[in-house]
């Protein structure tokens, strides 16, 4: 049901990085959900991490590594979130690290781990260590498409992106894959991207680029308003590219490097709602003349996260008064009725805090019956914008979280 | 599907309060959709109206008669909420109220008006004004069932309690009616509530006790977090129990009757909950050990408005790490884990932030198979509790508001 989401476009390797799989049966039988990507010494890594507050075991441990090292490889299984499961899954995560890091010759904290699965359950450790020889012995530059399949868990289609741009003489590469599909939120969800590039970039600015990129990508997605306990967003630098090191007075060549990691989150970011649990639509909400931009994400979200909103999307049902009672409701302090205008696509529905003198419910429909919809809400009273990306609410959705452990 | 809720119990007239209702097919044929609740001259009246800016046109007449006079009848339609519609809709609003004043031989500023339904379309004022002779001609003090009916739009069944308390030497009866049953969330919802009292209370201590019973009822009820643009609660006391005037000042007898109150606004508000669009599940969200009351309530509804712990209870699954994952991204400043408890029913699930050394998936499944569940949230860092009532989130709730209008 993925709205406008086609299979893996060519994902270009990333000199320094190597990636290798495996199905360790950790949850499943006969799926991949073992990945290692491994990266050359002297790689940076900066990363963004969950919010929330039961943050899961993997989270701690990856968070304590990436202060004190930079890292040699990253772990990832899918099946178990390794969550809620205090000590012993802490004693877990530590254990998986320590066996990668004699099949890599490395520090165990050097290994970065990741989980996402099912909350509150134990990671099966044995299978998980059995799996780490397969994975070692098939690292290679060329293993991005298998590791997008490979931390996928309720996603319909692997994600990925791959970009090359030029900064001065030299051609760069950025090549990333994502993966999630519900508990999607700000602060990141259960998502977990894994972006390298083998652009030369200092830790500073490197820092500074995930953090911009993330709050303009994976921080604007929605699907159900959940935060995960093991969302992350982690990017490797390995330098090889030999570019003029970019570092945050650089101007030019920061400021390229950005866009392009930012078109890179952005599509990462969108394939994750177009592939949102049941999602037959792709939503696009636009908040502008805003007094501040958290007002505009208020009202955004608002409407995003409104299920009267999300099933009418659904229905291809132009019912914008559901639109218009969440904008009502939104938490921000000022709102000024009369001003509010609401269009779907380009077509006016509401305009002085009325319906408008040109809509009617055929022309409502038409647009609504689109796979990829934007909503426009004008406040009225400002200059702020923002710009956030949902799914609708479907049978799916309803059937596909609550047969999710059966 | 609705959840242990009965037919409607027995409504014991208010002396003084006659309603009648007539189907008037303003939005669908042959059902009872026009209601006119009548009260005796001196009947005093206290309300509360919903927050969202985009109210609806009769809430803001209603709100202005209230201001002025105390009323002589409450107007109520379904179909259309009249809501979304302009200076269009508060004309038709206002004709309404002078064509029942003409019947009932009062001022129109003596009229509250109510709609509930369809947002965005106009009031068929033709029709709706056709309905009132038939509503007037059966103006009844036994007209509480009928009325109950009269006022349901997606309601599985009519909400009605009625209770009789004493206050001093006088027997007072409290007796109310509700609809609601989606778009349910506090601060009012679609939500339309007439309670009606023979006793006699002055101004100051009717909106007293409007407010602090509502604040603990209609106000602690969510379905799916929608506000709507036309909930109101009303309470009507005709005096005519010939109780001593209950004043602030009265303690013990302000106490009894509060309490009446408070236990059929509790009533009627769980009423909602149980028929709630869809819902199999009545779930009692009890969060203590708070900071602050605020912070309880925005850790329950969090976990209230989680589609992914609706979706759990819905499958009957204990997937607890849903629940743990709410409370830790709940948005309040202080939580520690470690201090986190988490009940179902009296099964202990979390204790300290991690599993039950008791729990077993077996025994966590006996309690979510039941069809009332008590969620127990201790956060152990305060002394303050709320509590708050929800629904499942189940096929039927997506399949009832994709087709609501079709």
């Amino acid at each position: 049901m993925a709205v406008g989401l086609q299979g893996l476009p060519t994902l270009h390797p990333v000199p320094g990085v190597r990636l290798g799989t495996a199905a360790a049966g950790i949850r499943k039988k006969d799926r991949r959900d073992l990945v290692v990507i491994e990266c050359a010494p002297g790689t940076l890594a900066a990363a963004t991490f969950t919010k929330n507050r039961f943050c899961a075991a993997p989270v701690t441990v990856a968070r304590e590594h990436l202060k004190k090292n930079p890292p040699r490889a990253l772990l990832v299984n899918t099946g178990i979130a390794n969550a809620g499961t205090g000590n012993p899954g802490l004693e877990d995560a530590l254990a998986s690290c320590e066996a990668l890091a004699k099949h890599l010759h490395c520090q165990p904290g050097e290994i970065l781990p990741f989980s996402t699965g099912v909350i509150g359950e134990r990671l099966p450790r044995e299978r998980l260590l059995a799996g780490l020889p397969a994975c070692v012995t098939n690292l290679s530059e060329d293993g991005w498409a298998e590791a997008a399949h490979g931390i996928m868990t309720t996603d319909s289609l692997p994600k990925g992106c791959s970009r090359q741009i030029r900064i001065g003489s030299r051609s760069i590469t950025i090549t990333g894959i994502a993966k999630g599909a519900g508990m999607i939120r700000p602060d990141m969800a259960t998502m977990l991207a894994f972006v390298a590039t083998d652009a030369a970039v200092t830790p500073a600015a490197l820092q500074s680029c995930i953090s911009s990129a993330v709050n303009v990508s994976f921080n604007r997605i929605t699907v159900d308003g959940d935060t995960s306990t093991n969302d992350a967003c982690v990017l490797l630098a390995t330098g090889a590219a030999g570019n003029a090191v970019i570092d945050q007075t650089q101007d030019e060549a920061y400021w390229i490097f950005l866009d392009g990691l930012t078109k890179v989150f952005t599509d990462l970011a969108q394939a994750i709602v177009r592939d949102a649990e049941g999602a037959t639509k792709f939503i696009t909400i636009e908040v502008t003349g805003g007094r501040s931009e958290p007002d505009c994400l208020a009202v955004a979200y608002t409407i995003a996260h409104s299920p009267l909103v999300k099933t009418a999307f659904f229905a291809s049902d132009p019912n914008w008064g559901r639109i218009l009672a969440a904008i009502g409701r939104a938490p921000i302090e000022y709102l000024e009725i009369d001003k509010v205008a609401i269009h779907l696509n380009d077509l006016c529905v509401v305009r002085h805090g009325a319906l408008d003198s040109g809509y009617n419910e055929a022309k409502g429909l038409a647009e609504m019956r689109l796979a990829e919809i934007r909503i426009g809400v004008e406040l009225g009273t400002g200059s702020f914008a923002t710009r956030i990306w949902t799914s609708d609410l479907s049978h799916d959705y309803v059937r596909i979280n609550a047969e999710y452990r059966t």
